[in-house]
């Protein structure tokens, strides 16, 4: 088979065979195919599209190129739940407990921090000894005795979607539907899942700014699922303004407790029993959406999800006493309390631009090699829409320095637009498939 | 200027801007720009074209990445001629001293064969001792002296190009228009002329297959000469059978003598007379083409034409007698004459095949190193629309082996096809601009 072939045939618009795309999923990943053909092939795939079924045929052959873990000796359907990335997302640190709580084994596997979003791993590794470094073995082990297990991502998942996305980055080629579907699908299916619910966010945080875009994404991975005989549910929710009112790793661990002790509730608790009771669903743990919604907010009130979230960081060798005490989780060296300084209404808020400033305190990496300062980040308890004056609280930054403070509440001024117009609370979800 | 900007704008199918197509073709040129973006930008430019502005800035930008030769101290307007690549398509053996013969400077710079297609300079190297390595101050020296010379290329012509186009050929992504184009316009103007003949061929035997195609090419490269002030005509003619009756090196360097001598014409003449007229007329030498042709032919008819082409090859260290003597040429082992073999018409040609025939029989490169046998080719007198019988010669074979000839034999009758319909002559021409 012949890489200019197949790079001429995409060029001329083509459907590629499943045997072509075979051909250059494994060339990437063994690097025996040049970078030069793989650009110019990616460039023609963002220009001329890619199809369902190959889109579906791309995710199948570069998740063969890696490691696929295999749960079943896990007993019941395992869900595992996918977000595109957010700011202040701390869904799965609610869910994966709640959901637990309720009898549907959860053995996840999660990602770090990338650019402005935060990732799952950072966040469980502010707690004080936690490690989500484990073996599928361990994973199976942890999930068959407490029913919950959170871990980073272990063998060599999809390498070809590891070489083709480095590429991307650097041949302006990142922004085509079927590259960003099937290299989100290859790496989800390669955790081993028996069905995922899928959480893809649209709005100025997201990867994907427009509704259309993001309704389109998600029907794409649903389709994925459909043509791989897995099965997938998505909800397309907003991500105009942080999704829960603290941002970065500590400090989103606090509002997972926070939320799982009930004392906090809003927009991260609805969503998170959103795409809860899709896991419920597609387990066969429930009938009916409120049947699921019912025995998670039982699981919630009873107490019994944050104490599988206890049992979960003793499971992996974190301080269990965090969710009694948060002022364990690790604290900053500066607080500063910012106010509104005029009075109107929150009218947007550029979100990326709030992930950015989180980044810049420490809280993410800006180089892959940057360690992490788990203690910073800024809670931000206004939502667009809200009614402010001058002395509202804005934000309070959990700094390591004055000056990283100063720079901070800079940003988040500059990201948080307060005008003289009344304003509609955005929606928070937009599209179920 | 950051590289990824400049792919991605032009994936928008937005017009690049001067600066950003000089980024990339300096970044091509020394190699400080990595393939795999070269290769993304390249398919973008596929998919979304190039207006006629980018184009012309493309041609300068790369021709400027490399030598210019600079034929100043030649008097007069030296007009240069380029074809895009045929079968027998000798017509720089003819016009070169046609037109120097009628008092206008020919300084060319000329190249070897490619693919299917025969190399001015690798026929010019079958005269017994001929040299085409010269330096641009000897090619001066010589024009200024008799008024003609072909050489081959000096210096460094358009290293851009020379990337972009090894990378093109690697990428799917020959087949653009103002790729094409830019690539020949830069190493054309890279040679110095002060006015350019271009004769773009259409057909089976040709890079461009349809006249709208052929015809579109003219247009681009015409119009890069406006935008870059450089006076440029060009004439679009068929190439759907060979154009003289002889191809190989040293039996192309018989037609044009056979030519130049009056003992032949045919298509070879009547193409070599219209472009000669295009370059007198460029050059002020003739007001009418008309009175051009007149000159041309007048060259021809009293043996001046001829008497330009010895005093050119004896310049060049050639042996000028073969002019006189074409078996002082040299002459292969093995010589067949190939019959029809049935009666009817010559429908048509496949005239690739023959050009690849002819490089399978030792007269082109199949790869860089390969060394040319210039006695081998075959003549065909055969023309499309004429009525032949079996006994009717098919083709004159002049080859080093039985077994070559046995292969070249083959591929001829393949290529040729005769039929019972009857058919008419192709056009000569097409279009000119």
């Amino acid at each position: 088979m012949n890489m200019i072939d197949i790079i001429t045939r995409k060029k001329a618009g083509a459907a590629l065979s499943r045997d072509e795309i075979r051909c250059f999923a494994r060339g990437a990943a063994d690097g025996s195919l040049p970078d030069y053909q793989l650009a110019a092939l990616l460039m023609a795939i963002c220009l001329k599209g890619m199809d369902a079924r190959e889109t579906a045929d791309l995710t199948l052959e570069m998740l063969h190129t890696g490691d696929v873990a295999d749960l079943s000796a896990i007993p019941g359907v395992k869900v595992d739940k996918h977000s595109t990335g957010g700011v202040g997302d701390t869904t799965t640190l609610i869910l994966a407990p709640l959901v637990a709580a309720c009898g549907v084994p959860v053995a996840k596997m999660s990602g770090r921090g990338l650019g402005h979003t935060g990732g799952t791993l950072d966040k469980l590794e502010s707690i004080p000894g936690l490690s989500v470094e484990k073996t599928v073995a361990e994973l199976i082990d942890q999930v068959r005795r407490i029913g919950v297990a959170v871990i980073g991502q272990t063998g060599t998942l999809a390498p070809a979607d590891k070489a083709l996305y480095a590429l991307r980055d650097v041949t302006g080629t990142v922004d085509s539907l079927p590259l960003i579907a099937s290299s989100i699908m290859s790496k989800k299916l390669a955790c081993g899942a028996d069905a995922i619910v899928l959480d893809v966010k649209c709005g100025s945080g997201a990867i994907m700014h427009t509704v259309e875009d993001a309704k389109a994404l998600a029907r794409a991975m649903v389709e994925i699922g459909r043509l791989c005989h897995k099965p997938v549910s998505a909800l397309v929710t907003g991500m105009d303004q942080p999704l829960g009112t603290h941002v970065g790793n500590a400090l989103e661990v606090k509002d997972a407790v926070d939320v799982l002790s009930g004392r906090t509730g809003g927009d991260l608790l609805t969503v998170s029993l959103m795409l809860g009771s899709k896991m419920l669903l597609l387990a066969g743990a429930a009938r009916t959406r409120e049947e699921a919604e019912a025995r998670l907010r039982e699981a919630l009130d009873s107490g019994r999800g944050l104490e599988k979230f206890r049992q979960m960081i003793e499971a992996q060798h974190g301080d269990p006493h965090v969710v009694d005490d948060l002022s364990l989780l690790p604290q900053p060296k500066v607080k500063r309390l910012v106010k509104c300084g005029r009075a109107g209404y929150v009218q947007a808020m550029e979100t990326t631009v709030l992930g950015l400033a989180a980044q810049a305190m420490g809280a993410g990496r800006v180089r892959k090699s940057d360690v992490l300062d788990w203690s910073v980040g800024f809670i931000l308890p206004v939502r667009i829409g809200d009614q402010v004056d001058a002395d509202t609280p804005l934000c309070e930054l959990w700094a390591r320095s004055e000056d990283s403070a100063d720079k901070a509440e800079a940003a988040v001024r500059a990201a948080v637009r307060i005008g003289e117009g009344r304003c509609e609370r955005p929606p928070l979800w937009f599209a179920e498939l």
